[in-house]
This record gives C-alpha cells, sequence and structure tokens, in this order.
C-alpha cells in the first residue's frame, strides 16, 4: 500500500518543481534528438544539414504531454516508495518514453552501445527509427513496456490486467484522447467493476486531451467538460482536471493533483484492506489538458503548429533543405537549455539524474513490465485423473468441455494468485461450470439476492467483451501470470486484430535477449460452428484459425482435440508451454469418446495418427486415407468408416486423425510439422485422401500443397452453409456428412465394382431421407442421432 | 419532422392503453407459441406432448421487453404518422419481432403461406427456428430488419448508420443491456456527434436494462442508476427512466415518455431546421427498466426464472417429458388470455390488428429496411478524365490514392444526399484530401479557430473508430445508400468480425427474393503494409485480404491496382456494384505509372494479363512466368525483368500483372476465376512462375491449388518480418526485391550457364550492398531509389 502526503517525505518544495522542469527540459530534448539528429546531440555547433536525419519519422506531438506525466510519477514513485509501472496508449510517442528510459539509465542498461554520455546519446538519437535500431513506436524494444502503442484502444485494459493480483501495483496508464474515441477503449472504463482493492492493484487512468489526432480534433477534446466529467464520474472515476499551457502552473497543479490521487489510492486500498466487505470504490483518475506538440515551434512557415494537429509527427519537415526550418529547429532544441541540462560529457547533471527512481523502482525497470522473470509454474493437478474411463469404443458419451471443467476447477483452486479463466459471459455457456465450484466471478457491482457464483473475490472474469478478455489477459500475462480465455468459436474474431498485436509481441521478444519468455495466450473455443443449434449462422465461423496459422509459425499452435480426454492432455500442455498462442477447439455437447486416457496422451504427443482399430488397411498399404481433424468431423469420418468397412468390406481404408493440425505443415514451415517421410507414410504417396476438417477447406490445401500426395488430397470442410438446424443437417449442408465422405471416397477409388454403385445410390438416399426427416420432425433421423461405433 | 403532442391525435386515452396491453399480450403469446409449439396454438384442446416441438430453440428473455417495445412505438408511429424503422440490439429476441410483423401482416405477405389464421399461426410456429424455417434471430428473413442480432454491439451505429442523410426518418434502437458491454457499443453513444439534426434523421435510443445476460447480471443493471444517468448524460443524450413490473403502469409511463422523447426530437428538428447556426442538441433517449422474461413462469422448479438469467432462452426445457413443466407452460399462454386476443378463425382482433400502422408505415414494410427498394444510381464523373498521362512507361511518379482523391471529391459533390466517405481519421492520410475540396468532415463538437474541414454540415466521416466507420457505413448501405470506408490496412482487421457479419448478410439476402440488392461495401486500404514508414511492425500486416476470400464467393472482391490509372477503373466499377464487398489495396507514395488510362481500362476489365512490353517472351513460349500482384510488388518484378533483360537477354521472360485476384481461383470456385485453358496459355502448364505478391504468400498457392502449373508455382510476399525501416530494406526483409526475384529465377531455370551464376552472385551483392547503405545512411540506396524502368 502507497504512502501518503501526510508523510513529510512526499511534500512538494518549490526546489523540486524547478528540477522536475528541469527533468522535462531534458526529456523534451532527447525527444526532439531522436526525431531530428544524427550527429552534433549537445549542439556544440550549429546545426548543419548532415547533423540531420535524412528521413524524419517519429511523432512528436504527443511527447511533451508523456514526458510531463512521466516525471511527475517518478517524483511520486521516489517520495512514496511506490511500485508502479506505466502504460502508455498513445505509444507512437516513443521517443518521449524512450529519452526517459534513458535518462534513469535503463536504456543502456538494455543496450550497452547506447551509454548516457555524448557517444550514447548520438547513438540514442541515430538509432531511434533508424534501420537496424528501435521501431518509432513503444514497443517491445523499450524497457519497461507492455504495451505497443500502434494499433490504439487496449492501453486502459492492459493496465486493469497488469492490476489484478497484484496488490501492490499501481499502473498509470496515459489514455490519449484519440485513444479514447475506440470502441475498446470506450468499453474499458467499466474495468473497475471487476477491480478488487483489497486484493489487486490500482489503476491511475490518466486522459490525456492534448486536443488532437492525425488530421482532425478529438471528440472528447471538443464536447462539454462537464459532459467529459459526467461520462468519467458514471464511470465510478472521481476524475481532477490538470489544464493549462504555463509549464510551472502546470507542473504545480499536476504535482499536488497527483498527490491526492495517490492519497485516495491509499485510502481505498487501506479501507478495503482492513477485513469486511470489500466495496466498488470511487478511483481517482486525471483528466490532463495540455497543447499538444508543447513547447514546439508555435509556428511554421506562417501556420500554427503548437497546439494543433500539424504538430502530430515532424512538425519541421525540411531541415536538411531548408536553413529556416533548420534554424528553427536549433532554436527549439536550444529553448530546452541543454546546457543546463547535461553535463560536459553529454551525461545528465545530478540535480536531474537523481531525481530518477533507482533499480526496480524505475518504471522502465519494473519487473512487472518483463512479466517473464517474475513467472511462476502454474500448480496443475495430473489431468490424467480427470480422464473420462472408455468402455465400449466410442462410450462415454459426454462434453468434452465439462470433463475439462473439472480439471480447470482445480486449476483455478491450487493457483489462487497466478490463474485466471476469462469468458464474454460464456464460462458456463461452454461447458465449464464446474469451476464455478472452486471460485466465483468477480463483480463489484451490486449483487442481488437470486445471484449465483458473484462476489468480489472471485477470480473468474466474466464480462461481455471480447475485447477485455483478451485485454486483461494480455495485460495479466505480460506481467508474468497465466490465464485462459473461453469463448464461442464465431465471436473470437472480434479480436483478430488484438491477436495480431500480441503474435508481433511475441515474435519480436523472441529476439530480444533480456525479455524473459511469457505464459502462453490459451484460447478454449468452444460452441463452435458444427453446434449453433440455437443460433444459427450468424454464429457459425471457424476461420480464426486462418487467421492465427497467418502468424509467424514460432509463436502459433492450433489443436483439435476429437475428445474429452484428448482435450485434458491437450490443455495440461498449452498450460505448461511458453510464449505460444495456443488455440484449442472443442465442442461442449455429448460426444463419443474415443480414446483412453492413455492412448489420448500418446495421440496428442504425436499429433497426429493412424487409428487402427477404426480402419480396415491393418498395417498394408490403404486403398484410401479417410483423415480427419475436429470432433464433429471425427465423428463423421468414424461412421463413415464403418459404412465402409461393413458395405465394402474388401476396401482398405485408413483412418488418421489429427489433433496439432501444425504437424500437417512441412518442417521447414513449422517447429511442428512432419518430416515429408513421415508424411508420406501416414498419408501415402498416391492414395486419395478424403480429409474431414472442422473449418474452411482451403486450410488444409495451403498447409498440406507441398507434400508429394496433396494432388489426390479432397477436403471437406464449413463452406458458409449455415443456419439455425440440427446437427446433422448442419454437415449435410456443408457435404461433410458421413454418407457424403463415403460417395466421395467410390467417386475417388477407381476400382470399385458395382457394389459401390449401389453403395453410392444408398447414400443418395440415406442423405434424402434425413433431410426430409429432419424438415418434418425437426430432429436428427435416428439412423444419424443414434449411431454407435462398432 | 413528427408531430407532436400538443396534436390532439397524439394524446393518450385509457382505452388506447387497454388495447396497447391487448396488443402485447398477442405479441408475447405468439413469441412463447414459436418457441414451444407445433400444433393446437389457439389451445383449442389441452397441449399435448406432441404439440410442442421435438427441439426447444429460442431466446424468451428478451422478448417481451421488445415486444413492449414494438407496441409503443406502433402507438406513437400511427399518432404521428411517423417515419419510423426499428433496430434490435438484443437480435436473438426473434420470435418478438417476427411476432409483431405477423400481427401488422407483413410476415404473411413476404411468406404467403404464413397466413394470418389459425394455419397460418400453426406454420408460424412450426418453422421459427426449425429446419427449413426461419432462423432463431432477427435475421436478415425477417422484415423490417437491417441489423442480425447475433453478434452484439453494432446496433446503434447502424441506427446512426440509417438515420444519415435521411431527414424524416426516426430510428428506434433497442440496445441490451448485455450489448452495452461491448466496446463497439460502449463507442457508438458518441455518434451524436456527428448526426446533423437539420439534414439528418433521429435516433431514438432504448436502453434496455433487463438485468442479465446469459448467466450473469449485466453492469449497466448494476451500477448505481445515478451513475449510468451521469454517462448518458455525458454523451449528450436526456435519458427518461421508465421502470417497472407492472404492466398497466409500465404502459403509462412508456407511453408518456416516448410521447415526451418524439416531442423533444420534433422540437430539436425544427429548430435546427429553421436555417441559422446548427448546434448539437442533447437528444432524449429512454431507459427502460422491466424484468427479463417478464410474464413468463416466475419459478420452474422451484428456482426462481422470471426476472433471472434463467430466462434467457427457454424457460420451461422439459415440456414434452415432463407434465407439469407442460400444465405450466399451458398456464402460461392461457394468461395472456388468447380468445381476447384472436378470433376464432386465430386472426388478431380488430382492436388488436387496427393498432398497427398501415402499408409503408409498418417497421416491418419501411422502405428503408430494404434499402435496395430505394437506391438510386450514384453519379459518377467520368473516372478517364482523371487518369494521368503517361509519358515514359513508369512516368509520372505519382501517389494512386492522390489521382483518385480527386475523383472521389466529385463524386462527393455530385451525390450530396446519397455518398458518405468514411475513415478513421485517415482520409487525408491515405492521400484523399482532395475530397475536401467537396466537402468538410461532420462534426457537431465544438469548432475552434484553426480547424480544417469541418462542419456541421460536412459529409466526410472521421472518428478515430474503425468500428464506428464499419458500423455507420453498413447503416448507410442497408438503407439504399453508397459510400466508401478507407483504412490503414493493418488495423481494418478491426472490424473483422463486422465483415463477417455483413458478408453472411449479403448471402443471405441474394436467396431472399423480396430483399433487393444493395450497393458494395467498399473497402480502400492505404497506408499497406509494404509502406510504413513511420509506423512499423505495429502498423503490417497485409491479412485482410485472406480473411475477406473466406466468405461466400459470390459476395467478395479483392483489387490490387498496380497504379494510379487502374485504381481510378477499379473504383469506378465498385461503386458501380451491388451487394459485394470489394476491397481494393492502393498506395498512397509516389509510384510509376504503368498504364495509359486506355490500357489501364483494359487491363481491370480483364482482371490479369500479360505485360508485353515488360517481357522478353514476344509472343513465344516463355522460359519463366514473373506474376504480380500489388503496386509494390509490381515495381519489384518490373526492376527484376529490367535486369534480367539486361544481364541474361536470351531468357525469355512473360511478365504477368494481376489486379483481380480471383481471377486467380478455378471458375468453380469464384465467378471472376479464370477458365483453366485461359490460366494455362497465360501461366504455362511447366514454367517456373515466380509470383511477387502483396500479401501472404501461402494465399496465392490456397487460390491456385488446382491449377496444372501449380507445382512449378514460387510465391514472394509478405512473411511476417518487418519494423521501422525503409521501403526497399522492407522488400528485402521479406526477400520480395527485384535481386531476390532474379536470384529465384535463376535458382529455378536449369538451362541458364554461368553468366547466370555470375549475374546470382551480383544481386547477393548488391542486397548487401543495399543493406548495408541503408544502416549506415538511413534511407534506400541510389540504385533503388531512384531507378526508372527502361
Amino acid at each position: 500500500m502507497v504512502k501518503t502526503s501526510t508523510d513529510p517525505r512526499v511534500r512538494l518544495t518549490d526546489g523540486e518543481l524547478d528540477r522536475i522542469d528541469a527533468y522535462w527540459r531534458a526529456a523534451n530534448y532527447l525527444s526532439v534528438g531522436q526525431i531530428y539528429l544524427l550527429a552534433n546531440p549537445l549542439l556544440r555547433e550549429p546545426l548543419a544539414p548532415e547533423h540531420i536525419k535524412p528521413r524524419l519519422l517519429g511523432h512528436w506531438g504527443t511527447d511533451p504531454g508523456l514526458n510531463l506525466v512521466y516525471v511527475h510519477l517518478n517524483r511520486a514513485i521516489v517520495a512514496r516508495d511506490l511500485d508502479m509501472m506505466l502504460v502508455t496508449g498513445p505509444g507512437h510517442g516513443a521517443p518521449a518514453i524512450i529519452a526517459n528510459t534513458w535518462l534513469e539509465g535503463t536504456f543502456s542498461e538494455r543496450y550497452p552501445s547506447v551509454g548516457r554520455d555524448e557517444i550514447g546519446m548520438t547513438e540514442l538519437f541515430r538509432q531511434f527509427s533508424f534501420p537496424g535500431g528501435v521501431p518509432s513506436h513503444v514497443a517491445a524494444d523499450v524497457p519497461g513496456s507492455i504495451h505497443e502503442g500502434g494499433e490504439l484502444g487496449y492501453s486502459l485494459m492492459h493496465a486493469y490486467g497488469a492490476a489484478f493480483d497484484n496488490p501492490d501495483l499501481v499502473v498509470a496508464c496515459v489514455v490519449g484522447d484519440g485513444e479514447a474515441e475506440t470502441g475498446p477503449l470506450a468499453g474499458s472504463w467499466l474495468s473497475n467493476v471487476f477491480l478488487n482493492p483489497a486484493r489487486d492493484g490500482a489503476v491511475l487512468p490518466i486522459l490525456h486531451l492534448n486536443g488532437f489526432k492525425i488530421a482532425n480534433p478529438t471528440v472528447y477534446a471538443r464536447i462539454p467538460e462537464t459532459d467529459l466529467l459526467s461520462i468519467l464520474r458514471g464511470y465510478g472515476y472521481q476524475p481532477y482536471v490538470v489544464a493549462g499551457d504555463q509549464p510551472m502552473e502546470v507542473h504545480r497543479t499536476l504535482a499536488t493533483t497527483l498527490d491526492r490521487a495517490l492519497d485516495e489510492i491509499a485510502e481505498i486500498q487501506s479501507r478495503a484492506r482492513r477485513g469486511g466487505r470489500v466495496e466498488r470504490p470511487r478511483w481517482p483518475m486525471i483528466v490532463l489538458r495540455t497543447p499538444k506538440g508543447w513547447t514546439g515551434p508555435a509556428e511554421v512557415d506562417g501556420v500554427p503548429v503548437e497546439g494543433t494537429f500539424r504538430s502530430h509527427q515532424v512538425p519541421l519537415s525540411e531541415v536538411r533543405t531548408n536553413p529556416q526550418h533548420r534554424a528553427e529547429l536549433e532554436r527549439w532544441l536550444r529553448s530546452y537549455r541543454p546546457e543546463e541540462l547535461f553535463d560536459p560529457t553529454g551525461a545528465p547533471v545530478p540535480a536531474i539524474a537523481d531525481l530518477a527512481p533507482l533499480g526496480g523502482r524505475r518504471m522502465s525497470a519494473n519487473p512487472h513490465t518483463n512479466g517473464g522473470e517474475l513467472l511462476r509454474d502454474l500448480v496443475l493437478p495430473d489431468y490424467r485423473e480427470y480422464g473420462v474411463p472408455v468402455g465400449e469404443r466410442g462410450e462415454p458419451v459426454v462434453g468434452a468441455t465439462g470433463v475439462l471443467g473439472d480439471w480447470v476447477r482445480d486449476v483455478i483452486r491450487a493457483n489462487p494468485d497466478r490463474f485466471r479463466l476469462l469468458g464474454p459471459d460464456e464460462v458456463e455457456s461452454n461447458g465449464l461450470g464446474a469451476a464455478f465450484e472452486a471460485s466465483d466471478r468477480t463483480f463489484l457491482g451490486a449483487i442481488e439476492p437470486g445471484d449465483e457464483h458473484l462476489a468480489p473475490e472471485g477470480r473468474i472474469m466474466e464480462v461481455l467483451s471480447e475485447h477485455l478478455c483478451q485485454g486483461w489477459l494480455e495485460g495479466y500475462l505480460l506481467t508474468g501470470r497465466h490465464g485462459v480465455f473461453t469463448s464461442y468459436e464465431a465471436f473470437i474474431h472480434i479480436v483478430d486484430s488484438m491477436l495480431n498485436q500480441h503474435a508481433k509481441w511475441l515474435k519480436v521478444t523472441r529476439d530480444i535477449p533480456w525479455r524473459r519468455p511469457i505464459a502462453s495466450l490459451n484460447y478454449l473455443l468452444s460452441s463452435h460452428v458444427w453446434r449453433q443449434d440455437h443460433n444459427g449462422f450468424s454464429h457459425q465461423d471457424p476461420g480464426f484459425i486462418d487467421h492465427v496459422v497467418n502468424k509467424k509459425a514460432e509463436v502459433v499452435r492450433v489443436y483439435l482435440p476429437p475428445d474429452a480426454n484428448t482435450l485434458l492432455s491437450i490443455m495440461d500442455h498449452c498450460l505448461r508451454s511458453r510464449h505460444y498462442i495456443n488455440v484449442v477447439i472443442a465442442g461442449k455437447q455429448g460426444a463419443p469418446t474415443w480414446l483412453s486416457m492413455e492412448d489420448a496422451i500418446l495421440h496428442c504427443r504425436r499429433g497426429l495418427g493412424i487409428w487402427d482399430w477404426a480402419g480396415t488397411d491393418t498395417g498394408t498399404q490403404p486403398d484410401v486415407v479417410l483423415a480427419c481433424a475436429g470432433d464433429v468431423p471425427t465423428l463423421e469420418t468414424l461412421a463413415a468408416a464403418e459404412l465402409l468397412r461393413h458395405h465394402l468390406p474388401q476396401l482398405k481404408v485408413r483412418v488418421v486423425n489429427i489433433v496439432d493440425l501444425m504437424r500437417l505443415q512441412p518442417e521447414s514451415e513449422h517447429p511442428h510439422g512432419l518430416p515429408d517421410s513421415e508424411f508420406n507414410t501416414i498419408f501415402t504417396t498416391d492414395k486419395p485422401i478424403i480429409f474431414a476438417y472442422h473449418g474452411y477447406p482451403w486450410l488444409i490445401h495451403r498447409l498440406t500443397y507441398r507434400r508429394t500426395n496433396h494432388p489426390n488430397l479432397h477436403v471437406r470442410g464449413y463452406k458458409e452453409e449455415g443456419t439455425t438446424t440440427t446437427p446433422f443437417d448442419m454437415v449435410m449442408l456443408n457435404d461433410l456428412d458421413r454418407f457424403h465422405l463415403v460417395i466421395d471416397v467410390i467417386d475417388r477409388v477407381p476400382q470399385l465394382g458395382p457394389t459401390a454403385a449401389h453403395l453410392r445410390q444408398a447414400m443418395v438416399d440415406a442423405r434424402q431421407e434425413c433431410r426430409d426427416y429432419t424438415r418434418t420432425y425437426g430432429e436428427d433421423h435416428p439412423m444419424v442421432a443414434d449411431w454407435h461405433w462398432g
């Protein structure tokens, strides 16, 4: 818990304000230097064209505001010995954040070639947004970041995710007023309904109204301030406004306001932690209104720049070729009085350097921001003990996620400080209701009689926003914890774009030596495309897999366990894994259990395999391969295999089931890729393969087009035909049903005789019979609904 | 403009309230009937198992609230002769909306087999959520809908989109309190900053707090009501609360509140349309707090159901097998007193039927909800006049979107009532700044000195929310207008999931005869993956194409124009097209112009073609095919072709450019697919194809795997390698550069001799030289930066 301003060490003095201003000027100077300079970093000589970068890339507009926030947070950290980190919504303001990490020494620790001296400053400037250097955004390369600001909207949810289960952490979060217009950010304010002040840390939102986006004013800066405050109060915050364009005034107001906010946080936490009922407090936040591009050129070529959208990127654009622009840049840089800020070696003068916190208290070195450093393994109950004993093959018929639910319940129990299950109001609906035996849902809103499984102390996160589930979980993982996000399969597309950014983060951090691996982001997708009995076409979309496999192979894994036991094995594997995105798709409705726990473990370890018991090739070369991936396609494939065994006993059918989709790719393309020799052994090099697949059929072609036997591969899958109908009608609509698979076999195995022609017609008739029955009675024909293996 | 309650015809009478309640009971009765009954719709005999559907699918919880809103809106429509439509956020409440469309006769007009009599009622019940019938959500099959409620979050943005440029339309929009938690919905409230009361219609949001989602209470129902109202007021609304669980009381309050809200809308519009300065008014809205599953079973098996989440779907689940449940259902149905509501033939009694509006005033028959009926062609200026005259091949170097901007400007001018350009603060940044010569941006917030191109009268929509741009445009298109959405390529993934739903809508409505085709949804994606000089990795993602091509072939088109003139031709085509999703990707930076306007037209008409002038095969069979799609890949391919012509003049190189990506697919897979014979003629059946592609290379394989020459196809594209660097370094990072393409040719054409080996080494050296130069000087090597064709 944080100290309060009753402590004399916290009180603000005038000398401190001067030092704060100097620090701010230093950070602003370094920000401008990064955008413009290749050499002459201390302006020892007049600026010449050769000192200027050939391509001016970077964003100035937000930098002075970020620098302002940073130095004031530093003051508070030192005064109160705060455990604080910063999430930077306007993450394109990397020059500011990098400047601060250099001032506090972290940048040089992480990148020893960039020392805190003149040579280091030269390199700091040169390498910014320069080929081979650090990118122009607050990317993973920047110490202290868990949030790259390229795609806007996710800062506040990341901040909350970081705060959960970190009671002593204060997460400051700058929200840009541009970002505030996005849906995901607008939907994030209510996160405080899910933050428990006794158990979780604090989030301090700082809404920075600099008034402009790339080319437009922002909405929140142009509605009446009373309206803005009304919104924020309505969301349960106590907003404090700090506004101005006179630095010393703003410094004083911001410092005292920050003190007030941190005092309130201390009071809230102290109240909540005294024991007794935990209630949702009114959390403080800050609305900071300062000019965009503050302290930059007021005008350029007669057009206003400071305080307008024109300062968004590079206010002076022709510095190399236009002497007036160059002179203006020099005036601008010198306005910060660098000679007062840096000593002759180029290092920050002690009055500045001493203002920064030390060691892990620096926001750029806070261990929470390099979550892998804090990561502790989950305590995982032995999943084998949760397995379903298999009697007859295919028995029992169980909901796979329901079986998993028991294990998830015990994972929650065993890890009360480092694991979260999240879902958009779909935990129960996805079959994981057993989890509520271990924990309620976190909820700080009013709880009423008749409510179930709701409590401030709950650990399961349910909110009807896939964005929040994803963003909270990302923040939680990036700060060194673990989690599972369960969603309906179709709607996980809502976070496609967030997945992109997280995948990029994982990809980049694999190559940053000081970034430690974090826990994988685990998706458990249920209520999938084939079983949307209640909801129909709008809920039918298996394309998330396609989206995910476009990401870098090193960071993505896709699993389609065919039954409950394989699902257990896969989820255990996922929760032990590091630095991946794991997508697991499993059904919730009753479905056959095909493999004993022992067989399931072996099968999952291999990722794919021949199911001898289902085929008729008995170790010889088959006539045809029936491949399947996904629970429903597996069911249809096995039913087809049975039909073939019964009606065409002479046909040698091999059944192959794929759990780990990445096994299909060549080993050159994915670390899980099966070597060609093994692929050829399993799938043959010349026999027809009828592949029943859970998703869009083209994906299987895209994964296998380099395989020898690809020309004989025929894939059935979801071809965007759906509605509210019965389960078997759904597979028929997409030609994935057992009867169609038999037809596909007959059409592709040339040597079959008249028995096959007869069988083919019987299959056509069976399809029609099923369709007619369903249209008449509204349910599936007993011959498919009551089918059992064997 | 709407009548006000000073008009005596608008005043509420007690008799009217009774009739309203009867209408509500009728709609509730019909809703329950749809969920449960197969027969015996008027309860002429006691309910028996055979009267019950075998599978009970549907959502009851939201129905009574929707029915309540519907009948009260009907009263207002009749009293005020309103032009009103309804957007139903809780669109899973289809039983309610369908019930109302049947009561007002529209359902029977659209589906003549479902008449307004006992047989029709039987069929109405049977076909709901039944194989072969209408889906369980307010899908496109439901008359009066422009919004399928499966994926939550988009109702309010659709409502605003429908209201733009429809001055006489009032769009009522029920927002569910579950949906309200989503980011996109939370971000929608500010839409009123973009609605001009003088020119646009009105949106009347009705936030329905029934308190629960699937398994949870909702956040907005469980924060203090003062907080909720504070949020809504802050967003510029005047919220009126209607709360209760006593029907007659709620009827009275809702009717008078609705009167008040509609009076205020009338006053706002009248004030704004008197002339003079248009300001952002405080629009009325309604907060409706009624029990979930109101009037349904209070308890089932001793557990509370009405007013809890347990009424979300089917409150009584065992009606076929459990006599108690069946008796409870019968009690429930009879509680609506059907004998008072329907005459002996099964038709609604006159007192009820007469309450509905007539003809096109019925919300279910409002022509705006079947936008194709109102659609008028755009007036399109002759794009050929905007073309760039080509001098030397490749000259001039221009930004393609900048050239297009002039044409877009004139499209805006020529269509002041039916065309909108939308973008997330990226219109200027994407090179379309010329549009502002024709129109300002719509903005009803405060406008300050120094602002540019902002006015309430503006027609260009800019808000930093891809969700809003997409949702507004969908609403606008679905009500019969036209538009273009311009975005950065990477961030259009933010609306992946919205795209899914719109594509489904287009797919389904192709097969609904009474739905007329609407204008296509046109994406102009610029600031694409190859030219993110300022922003780096977070802004680099070309995967939207992959996402789109998974949709039904009949509704998607993807274009990659290689230069300014082809872009003009393509955009003209897209704006004339109907019922598609067109994705156009084009650069904004200076790039060569390859084709004269005349050639561009021919090339775009063909969709792909051999560029004779760039190759050396001169009509003979080539040794190698260089294929390209996208502006940057085209540039690199032509540079590679030039290198080959110069260094290996004996090698016969064919250059093929692809504009219309769908041409690559087999004609069986896509209507634009090239017949195999033509494909073979162009790409040969046995020569190596080196394909330089704009996006992820696997997509080209997925499109072409069935082509004869696919085994010889080698694709270069974006393989997820990026950062902030120079344009040429970006293509080098992904092996798409000219030098690497030459290496690819040499490695794949076996007959080349020692000259080729020498050239290969030169290419390797050139790559290294370029990389070194860039790392040193921060810009591209002059040999690539200053390259010109010829």
